[in-house]
Formats: structure tokens, sequence, C-alpha cells
């Protein structure tokens, strides 16, 4: 019984001052509009972010962002096709360029990546510029359309080429005039889920998924070229950094590197790389903070695979104790193992292993892929993958709450994976409306178009959250990317720092840019006046 | 602190097992198998219908309902482009009719339908084969290929027909053997909202509006003839009879009627035509409870009106006291006012007046539509039409669920007016997991090729609930029809006593056709084992 009470009391001190306010009762002969009023700010205070004050320069800073955060959603209620978050990412990426919304979040420090996968990390256009432009990089067209790519410094004919041109050097190709644009055009396509007609390209989420799978069945024997890997993972930090996040928790399945000598490199040696590859990119950006590796090998595995797994993640823990974070298993739950086959070995490793578990990436309700939710919370999960189901399941999201489980939630991905339609029906607005543990993150932003976090930013800002959401929920997101990183404690002290002098120039240069417009814009007023 | 005190403890008794229960703490030493089992059980017990025991007959019931439930969801999962309740309704009305699971629903007594618009009530098919050959139904056809109706005894000059040919006589049309099927294929086509690709014909809310309130202008000329307005309620009360519904609590606009010879109808006497024919119906049909008022007038309306609708409604209340039970505003909630509009006007009025109001009908967030909830909330709504929006308004939920104020769920409705595509992402699977105070119902039937509740029903329990909600949880939406019905006490007592016999009947029935058909099958079995 005293169990139920520190439990019931525990209850009511989290729900805190919505419980505790009988203000707005609406028995009460109080005035109505002043009822009402309360009402909306309990519901704000509430939310993600509406306990926080405004701090220096905030207040000028918002008005600005929400002058440009309402202009869009505004024309959206009276013209719904303009509102972007309602529609397929993938058809309104250069739109979403183009919004004052997203320019100003582009500009914002986002704190810390903390779901990201490791060979959908990095713009598809740095891939296609950089990477296929480079020596030895020979391709395989068979009939169906697709390619295989390979780096050697022959064209190998070991490994089998279904087509009859047989391996082919990149470079002849396009040298070869009349092909030289269809194939690059069909490379790039083949390079991102980017189609013109999502719906009718991605009827449902397993056709999506197959298409995923093959963006990475196609580009991992590319990208596992051991220099290209380095110099691939390296330009994704960058584009993470140029994006204004200071920190990354990649999740790898740390897939085995080749060179050009036959030489192969296991999960060590690829740890090893991203590590010293962190190392040079932080001595060049002292104000990054820097990565860790989350082991995530794919779902889709048998007992033995997984003991392997287990083994490799004590090697790397081993090796790298406060780089290799923690374990996690990837790929479409649909179609892998649930996390109860994997109970028991989990287990027997746990609490030495800390879990960062995909669950509940699913529309399903009653079935094994949102069930993983259950598991997750069960083995006491650090933080959860998604958790999209997460609102079929009480118990799980009370625990989660209670417990301070961090929720990724990464919108476009969900939205390209067909999970939702349109962003305002994503749970994770529910999530949002009460200030539970959320993270933001982008999943694999160089499968579809995106760059670092500030498109999930926006899509969560703009068509997830309330209209009334303003930048004090922006900087919630940072702060809990920090708070519920695995950065040591030191270190989170001293990311906080370095975030809270980015946040700072963030909010001066913002309202420094707009006192220029708004002073050009007067000036030329001025010029028009007519005389 | 007192009243903080009972609120929270009011709290803990809602929540009930869920809090009371350490049982599942993952951090006991516990089995984590037992643990699991307990928080599945925990789950289901805190969900719609999970608290129920299965009475006599029931568990046999729901094994045959939930094989057929199981088989469908189970089949989706491996193949998602199968799964009904993932694709919109307008495509698959037929695919759902040859659906076991809803062959089954359809013989459930689902109890009452308590979110039903007047000219939306019967099918479709009843109003193009009966209504449409009536003598003296004269049609305009305008070059946009819309049509107008209206009975007259000779074509009618004084209404403008936007046409060459001017008001002809349906009949002659149909003599005409060169266009008639041409236009009894676009009478058709014009009285529902389906289409072959509904994303492409319907690609936003705004859209999809139009085309549904231009069925109402199309038909309810036709409809508003005074002997057929009759006979289209008596055929609607008939269809959900039919269906197993045993009362009605209807919505209408009470349109002014018109007969031949240039009488016209007001309000009252619209009402007391649904009073008079219910009772007719109810003499025919004793075990069918009857039907009440909502008076529901457009929402889009200024002050003026506003006060007409109420004076209106004080006549239909003084007229017919236990019929007409209370007010509602129609209408896309975008387009028209907010409930704070007339905020004032409904509380001068109020406690006299009980509210049963649209509000959220929406995928908006923090804008006038989704904020309609606050108002009906701190109106003392009885009743909240769709309430779509309100996992976006924790307060709202919280005061709905403390104050059992019902959300009347229409799934169908929502899916056809474009909030949301896949029912599996419909915002009610939160409510169904946590058994907060929910009915179901069908809004519009008629303009989507649904007929009675059945439809609604199918998608709640395979699309939205849980696979493992069962029988349990289709009794709960029947009983709780009753409950948070307006019927006064003494007729809920024998509106629950009728629905009781019915439903050992269905219980009985289902277990008896199974054990015919299951011995039919094996003698079949029997006749083909090889000699």
């Amino acid at each position: 019984m005293n169990g139920l009470w520190w439990r019931c009391l525990s209850l009511c001190i989290f729900i805190g001052t919505s419980i505790g306010a009988p203000a707005s009762e609406p028995s009460s002969d109080d005035n109505y509009w002043a009822q009402r009023s309360r009402f909306l700010i309990e519901e704000s205070q509430v939310s993600l972010g509406g306990r926080m004050h405004f701090e220096y320069g905030e207040r000028a800073a918002n008005n600005i962002l929400m002058a440009a955060k309402e202009e869009e959603v505004d024309e959206g209620f009276v013209d719904p096709s303009s509102f972007l978050p309602a529609r397929n990412f993938l058809t309104v990426v250069d739109e979403v360029r183009g919004s004052s919304t997203f320019q100003i979040i582009e500009k914002m420090p986002k704190g810390a990546a903390l779901h990201i996968h490791d060979t959908a990390l990095t713009s598809a256009d740095f891939v296609f510029e950089n990477i296929t432009f480079r020596d030895d990089l020979y391709v395989c067209r068979p009939a169906d359309g697709s390619f295989q790519f390979r780096f050697r410094r022959v064209a190998d004919k070991k490994v089998t080429c279904a087509s009859s041109e047989g391996w082919e050097l990149l470079a002849d190709l396009r040298a070869n005039s009349s092909i030289k644009d269809e194939v690059d055009t069909r490379i790039r396509q083949a390079m991102t889920m980017i189609v013109p007609d999502p719906a009718k390209a991605y009827p449902n989420v397993n056709v999506a998924w197959i298409a995923f799978q093959n963006i990475f069945i196609t580009i991992e024997p590319m990208l596992t070229y051991l220099p290209v890997y380095e110099d691939y993972y390296y330009q994704g930090l960058y584009e993470l950094y140029d994006d204004n996040v200071l920190y990354l928790e990649l999740r790898s399945t740390l897939p085995t590197l080749y060179d050009l000598d036959g030489n192969q490199y296991g999960p060590i040696e690829v740890a090893r790389l991203y590590k010293e590859t962190t190392e040079r990119f932080v001595k060049n950006h002292p104000d990054f903070i820097g990565t860790r590796l989350i082991y995530a090998p794919l779902r889709n595995a048998n007992d033995r695979q997984m003991d392997d797994y287990l083994t490799t993640f004590a090697a790397l823990r081993k090796e790298f104790p406060d780089f290799v974070i923690g374990f996690d298993l990837v790929g479409q739950e649909e179609k892998g193992e649930p996390l109860a086959r994997f109970v028991d070995k989990l287990r027997a490793v746990s609490p030495s292993i800390r879990l960062f578990l995909h669950a509940g990436e699913t529309n399903w309700n009653g079935l094994s892929t949102d069930e993983n939710l259950i598991d997750a919370i069960l083995l006491n999960a650090t933080r959860i993958g998604h958790g999209y189901a997460l609102l079929k399941h009480p118990r799980v999201l009370e625990l989660a709450v209670e417990r301070e489980v961090a929720i990724e939630v990464n919108p476009i991905s969900n939205q390209v994976l067909t999970l939702v339609g349109d962003m305002r029906n994503h749970p994770a607005s529910f999530l949002f409306a009460r200030d539970y543990p959320v993270v933001l993150s982008a999943d694999d932003p160089g499968l579809w178009g995106a760059r670092g976090l500030s498109y999930d930013f926006y899509e969560a800002f703009v068509g997830i959250m309330s209209r009334s959401a303003d930048i004090r929920a922006l900087k919630q997101l940072a702060l809990n990317s920090i708070k519920y990183s695995a950065m040591p404690d030191e270190e989170k002290v001293r990311a906080y720092e370095i975030w809270t002098e980015k946040w700072a120039k963030f909010i001066t240069d913002m309202t420094y840019e707009y006192s220029i417009v708004s002073r050009s814009k007067r000036s030329c007023e001025v010029d028009f006046v007519p005389t």
C-alpha cells in the first residue's frame, strides 16, 4: 500500500500544476474568458518548454520566429495545399528550404543528434559529387536497372556481375557522352528515396522498406572502401556541425571495410576509425564535442549471430570503454526478429550493457512490432528508438515518463517509411503537449535529401507541435538532447556551456539581422513615399 | 490542498490497477517472462472492455470472432496491402463486406447511434432506387456536370436553371434510352463521395469538404420534399434497425420542407414529422427504442442567425421537451465560426440547454478548430462530436475523462474527410487503450456506401484497437452507447434489457452457426477421406 501511495504521489507531483490548479474548473462562477485564458496558459505550461522563462533577448527573437511560423501555419489553415508538413517530405524538400521558419531553425544550435545511422548520415550530394568521381570505382549494371559498386584496382572477376558488360570503370562510362547523363541520373536516383509520387512508389511499409534497404545495399559496397568510409563519416560530421549540431551518437552495424590490396577491416578497426576520425574532426572544430557509438547490427539474426554480436560488443567495450556506449538492433521490425526472441541473451549480459533499442517503429497495434516496446522498457532501455506506437501502450508510456526513458522521434523517417502521411497526425504531438522526454533526430537524413537535424526540427515545430509552441520548445529540444545523451556528466556540462554560448549568439544574431532587414525595409518605404 | 488530494485520489482510483500493481516493475528480480505476461494483462485490463469477465457463452463466441479478426490482422502484418483499414474506405467498401469479422459485427447488437446527420442517414442506394424514381421529380443539368433536383407538379420557371434544356422531368430523361444510363450513372456519382482514387480527388480537407457539401446541396432539394423526407427518415431508421442498432440521436439542421402545393414546413413541423415517424416506426418495430433530436444548424452563422437558432431551439424544447434534447453547430470547423464566437450567447441560455458539440474535427493544433475543444469542455458539453484533436489538448482530455464527457468517434468519416489515411493512426487507439469514454458512430453513412454502424465498428475493431481487443471491447462500445445517450434512466434500463436479450441471442447464434459450419466441414472432410 505504501508503494501505491508513493507512486500515486510521484504521479501527482509529475502531473504537477495540471492537477493542482482548480482555477479552470468550468463549474466555477468565474468569468468565462479568464477561465479560458488560464486553460490555454495551463496547456502551454505543461507542454515542451512551456515552463521556461524567456531569457535575455529571447522574447524579441521569439517574435521574429513566431511571425514566420504563424504566417506559414495560418496560410496552411486557409489553403491546406500550401502546408508543407501535410505533404510527403520527398516532394517538398526544396520548398522547406525556402521557408523562413526553416531558415531560422537552420541557424539554431540544436544540441545533439542521438539517432542517426552510419551509412545514411551524409548527404547523397556528397556521395554523388565526391565519392562517385573517385578513381578505381567500378560499376556493374544488371538488366533490372540496379547498380553494384566496388572500388578495385582492376575489374574484379571473382565477384559475379549479372550484366553482359561485366564490371565497368565508372569513369569510362562517364567518358561516353551518349550515356553519361542517363547513368548519372540513374545513379543519383539509386541513392535516395526521392521519387515524384511517393504514395504510388511506396504504397505500404513493406514496399517502402524494400526500396530503403536497396539503397543501403547499393551504396554500402562503395562506402565501405576504407578511405571513402573515413571521408564519408568526416563529411557527415561536418554536415551536422554546419547544421549547428554539436555531438552525435551514431548507430553503426560496423560493416567490414576493404581496401585495394584485398585487406579487410573488422568491427574493432571500424570503431577505431570512427574514434580517430572523430578526434581529427574535433581537433579541427574544437566546438564540436564528439561522437559516441551504438553498436547496432541487424535484428534479422539467429541465436548464433546474436551470440556473435554480443561477443563483438564485449570486445568493443573492452577496447573503447568510453567511445562505444551501447547496443541496439536495426532493420524493419515487421520482418526482423522481435526483441522477445533475444531477451534471455540480453539479460544475461545486463546491466553491463546499455540498450538504445529501436521499438514500436510501426503502425501495428498488439503485434510483435509494437510489443517490442514492452521488452524495451522491461529490459531497462536507456532510450527508445522511434517509439511510434507508444500511445497504444499505456503502461510503457507511463514507465517511460516515470523513468525518463527518452523517446527518439524521427518525423521525416516515419513519413518516408509510410507510418504517417500528414505530420499533424504524428503521435509525437501528444508527447510534445505534455513535455514528455523526447529527443528529435534525423535517422537517415542522407537518404531523403535532408542534412543534419534542421529538417526534422522544422517538421516537428511547424507540423507536429501546437501553433503556439515557440522558441522555448526548440530550446527544450536542444537541452533534452544533451540531457538524454550518454555523455558523462562533465562532458554534458561542457556541451551545455558551448551550446549556451552559441544560443546567445543565435538570439543576438537573429534580432540584429532582423533589425537590419526591417531598417532597410523602412528606408525603402521612405524612398518610395510619393513626394 | 484538500481539493488537490481529493483529485489526486480520484485519479489514482481511476487509473486503478495500473498504479496499484508494482508487480511489473522491471527492477524486480521476478522472472522476466512472468513480468512480461503481467504487463500485457495489465494493459489489456485498462483497455476498453478489459475489466469485463466473459459471461455465459461469450468465450466460445469470442474464439470464433477472434479467429476471424486475427486471421485478417496477421495476413495484413505479412502483406500490408491486404489490410483494409489501412486503405481508404471509399475504395474497399465491397471488400469490407466480404470480411468474416465484418459479417459477425453486422449481426452484433450495437446499441445506440449517437452521432448521425439527417440527410446522410440513409443509403444512397435507397435514394437512387426509390426516391429518384418517384413521380414529379424534375432535374436541371447545368453544363458544369452538377444536378439540381426538385419535386414539382410542372416545370418550375421561377427557379432558375442554368441549362438550355431548363427543368426536365427525370422520368422523361430516363425514357430516352440513348442517355438514360449516363444520366443514372452520373446521378449515382453525385450522391456519394465514392471515387476510384480518393487521394487524388480529395487531396486535402478543404477539397474534401467542398465535395462533401456539394452532395448535401445536390440531394437536399430532393429529400426535403415532405413525403420523401418522411420515407427517407423511416428507411434510415430501418437501416439502423436492420444493422442491429436500437436507438438514434439524430443531428438535424431541420431544413424547410415543401410539398407540391407550394406549402413550406418549418422547424417545429419538421421535428413533429421526426417524432411521429419515429413513433410509427417503433410501433412497427417494438424492439427499437426510438430517436431523439439534436438541433444542429450551420456553424457558419452571424450573431442574428445564432439568436434565431436559439429562439428556434427554445420553441422546439417547449413543444417537444422529451424529444429535442440538445444543440450543436455543424459544418467544416476551419471555415465556420469557432465556438468562442458564440460562447456568450450559449452561456446566456445555459444550463437549460444541453450541448452535443462538434469540436476538434481537425488535424490542426493550436488553431480555432482544435481550440473548439476547450470551449466545448468549458461550456459543459454533454458529449463531444469527433474530438479528433483531443490528444493535443491535455487539459481537455483530462476533464473529459474525469467528467465522463463521451467522445463521439466516427472513424470512416474522419478518413473520407482526409483527417487520417491509415486507420491505425486514428487517435482513438489511445482512447481505446485506456477505456476512456467513447462512443462509436457513423456520421454520414449514406454518403460513402456504409449502412448503420457496422462499418465503423469494423474499422475500429480491426484497424484502430489492439489485435488483442476482443468481443468485450465491442460489448463495451454497445454499453457505452446506452450509458452516454440522453435517454432518461428508465429508458436506459429498457434499452439495456432489450440489448441484453439480443446480445444473448447473438452469442448463442454465433456459436450455434459455427458448430453447424464446423460440423458440416467435418462431415465434408470425412466424405473426402480417401478410402
